[in-house]
């Protein structure tokens, strides 16, 4: 069974909407701030330099589904997992809960890529330094 | 074949973030603000009133996908049209273009609910009054 | 001497744009957030009710000067004071360092205002057990 | 008389927060758009090079009052002066309005750098091809 790495956040009111409830697209930013922490929790960052070269994670694709809505205050728990791990690019699985209810789930498909300043993306196999930890982590469902 | 409701929105400094592009949750803000526009040309508006009650577009799922970064004051064209028409929910299709070339395209899929304060959402059927517009506007894919 | 509030906060990738550093306006969603988490450790909330009355905050005015830029992952200190305790305002001051030098400090006045919806804002004193707690913190200077 | 710059800016859904009204700190993202609009429309971007230098605006102050609440799907009206040229900085002045009534009104200065990448910013005198097209647009107070 797959590790979780798992963080909690609680909502701002400006990740609210004249609705009440938080506005959907911050879910978006929620994940992505999750990435974060997970990568820095594997002693590397989103934003590194590899052999001279910025290494980023450029976004391919974005998706959630919105199950309950969440209001001002309300604490998310948000567990990550690593739906598929090709060899240039990760796809995460994302499961937002409060009070152990489901609140909403998403996944997030990043390139890993050469990102040097002046110079056009180019896609690269995932480093080792990044997907040796990636494995150890065992967050691959 | 489907009309295409199309508008444009010009890239503003905060919708980049230290890669140098559009951040990827803004395309989310994007395709929100293309449904008003859309609504707002149909006569209606996302946040209206009817019979007495207020009705609303909780959104139950957001999905996009990103082919080419875009940059600060570049000017997206931005085509929306209807992938399925419920009877309580509306698909959206959105397609993102700058000078022709697709940038990321996306879908959004909203409930159409009584969001009166107080009360817990309630789904409804789209009312005539949405849903003949909706018909005439002839975005049906 | 007044006792100061402290929080930190960690930067995010959406908090940045394409300068490299984070967006100005970021910084005063930053002071709010500190401001409602000063609130909830005084046991209320920015969101409140009272009498049968909903409660709320609304800004009279907000400033911030910048005096350093600040990047992706870096922890801010925030440290928050009360400037001034009107009989129906509060004017919150921020100062914000990273590892111990002065980043940018900013200012925000807000009404207590009775705000039940669909009705108009009321500016009103600051209800005392409220009023009795900000006392009780000793954070005005 | 000073020459204002004016544009127009209709309220999104996301502009918006649980108080359903716009939240404070978009008005900073507001004045910021009407800025670089108004730097375009004097030929010129507020990310520009310039003798082989990248040229930036980092934000020295900021500041908003806030005398009325607007709300979603209201337009307004944003009138830019430059309240204040400096060698090196610029401080602008913006009021909104909506149907005449004043909303807001708010001043952001702004410091002319060379922010070329991975160099420390340095302040400059403001160079020549954006000083004399300030000077024409005649929108000094």
């Amino acid at each position: 069974m797959p590790h979780e790495y798992r963080t909690k956040r609680r909502i701002e009111f400006s990740d609210t909407d004249m609705a009440g409830i938080v506005h959907f697209a911050r879910f978006f930013v929620f994940m992505e701030s999750a990435e974060h922490e997970f990568l820095r929790s594997l002693g590397t960052s989103v934003d590194t330099e590899w052999d001279g070269n910025k290494i980023g994670w450029p976004r391919l694709s974005a998706s959630c589904e919105y199950l309950k809505p969440v209001k001002f205050e309300d604490e998310l728990e948000i567990r990550l997992t690593i739906a598929r791990k090709g060899t240039k690019s990760l796809t995460y699985q994302f499961i937002f809960t409060k009070d152990d209810v489901e609140i909403a789930h998403g996944q997030l498909t990043a390139a890993c890529c050469i990102c040097n300043p002046g110079e056009k993306l180019s896609a690269i196999p995932i480093p080792d330094f990044i997907a040796d930890q990636i494995e150890a982590a065992n967050c691959e469902t």
